[in-house]
């Protein structure tokens, strides 16, 4: 690559720049909790000044909150609910697609949501909308996303704490995801079951 | 109290002094969170001085952790296994002590627990130690301690999860502890039955 142009990165929007800075956090954030991100080094890797950094992230914490959001956007994705089929394969498919996603990134997921990025409201602000979304497609996938009862809404909301703590604390002594998605699939219907009945 | 003596705080035992300033960071907890605390509130309230402080807890982290050990401890109290009774009772008078707690101090209890003290590995100790002590208290309400399988033991913690995280998430609109105590033990019964059967 010794054609490259000198100065590519000078080429970048604004929007592409910002793109850029999120992802060498994202990046970053595989080897490190959140707090230990280094401004100066994410400007060193993206080949700008700490200065120019602020002009698209006026604070650190609008770089952190950022890059957060983008750890949630892409958790959100492979926690994405299939179109069509029957409850349980959807539920399915979207839990597999979050159990895979935390366990692959287990020291860092604790170290950012349950470190909790040192109690900052608006981080804390992002993780609750996650769960929201979460909880709605949870709902969704049982067709009750609109006039779920609170309890529904709860416990559904309770079994995503359930299947944060499972997946996280599961080791090699416990089947792989698929046996351990498997249960709690299983599981959130016998918990939303009784909530249905006459009763 | 015009006659009170003088001095009589300086009369207390080392033990006496260290507890006592445990104790004004355990009520100061219930008003603000723990990243807030001042060393120099604390050292007032108890009419010491700051250096003095530092005599009984080393560093302000020193104090920060054993003022959430305390807080543990308390809460571990209140969630304590009947020595007798039923499975299903036992399980029940142990979650009512726990969601009680967490419910009077919702506020304090997320910024402690979810805001994780600002990821300190020690406070994160002093949780898994915790969460460990309740998983152990869950599985000897139904005498199974001992011998309970890695995926039992994994259930029940993250029934616990789920336990604190509709204690936090309950409102108005549900049914007050008790009802959902009672839903929350019916459900553990459900999610541990699979597991015993012959498959």
């Amino acid at each position: 690559m010794t054609d490259r142009p000198t100065r590519p990165r000078a080429r970048l929007s604004a929007e592409d720049r910002r793109r850029q800075l999120i992802g060498i956090g994202l990046r970053l954030l595989v080897s490190r909790p959140i707090h230990e991100l280094s401004i100066d080094e994410v400007a060193a890797e993206a080949g700008i000044s700490r200065g120019l950094l602020f002009h698209y992230f006026p604070t650190k914490r609008d770089y952190y909150i950022a890059v957060v959001q983008a750890a949630g956007q892409r958790m959100l994705k492979h926690a994405r609910l299939p179109e069509e089929g029957a409850p349980a394969e959807r539920l399915y498919a979207a839990t597999l697609g979050f159990v895979s996603f935390v366990q692959r990134r287990r020291a860092n997921y604790v170290a950012l949501v349950r470190a909790g990025a040192g109690g900052d409201d608006r981080v804390l602000e992002v993780f609750e909308g996650i769960r929201a979304t979460l909880t709605e497609r949870v709902l969704e996938a049982y067709g009750a996303s609109a006039d779920a009862s609170p309890m529904e809404r709860l416990t559904a909301r309770g079994w995503l704490a359930m299947v944060e703590e499972m997946a996280l604390e599961a080791d090699d002594e416990v089947d792989g995801p698929e046996e351990l998605v498997r249960f709690l699939v299983a599981a959130l219907e016998r918990l939303l079951s009784p909530l249905r009945g006459p009763g």
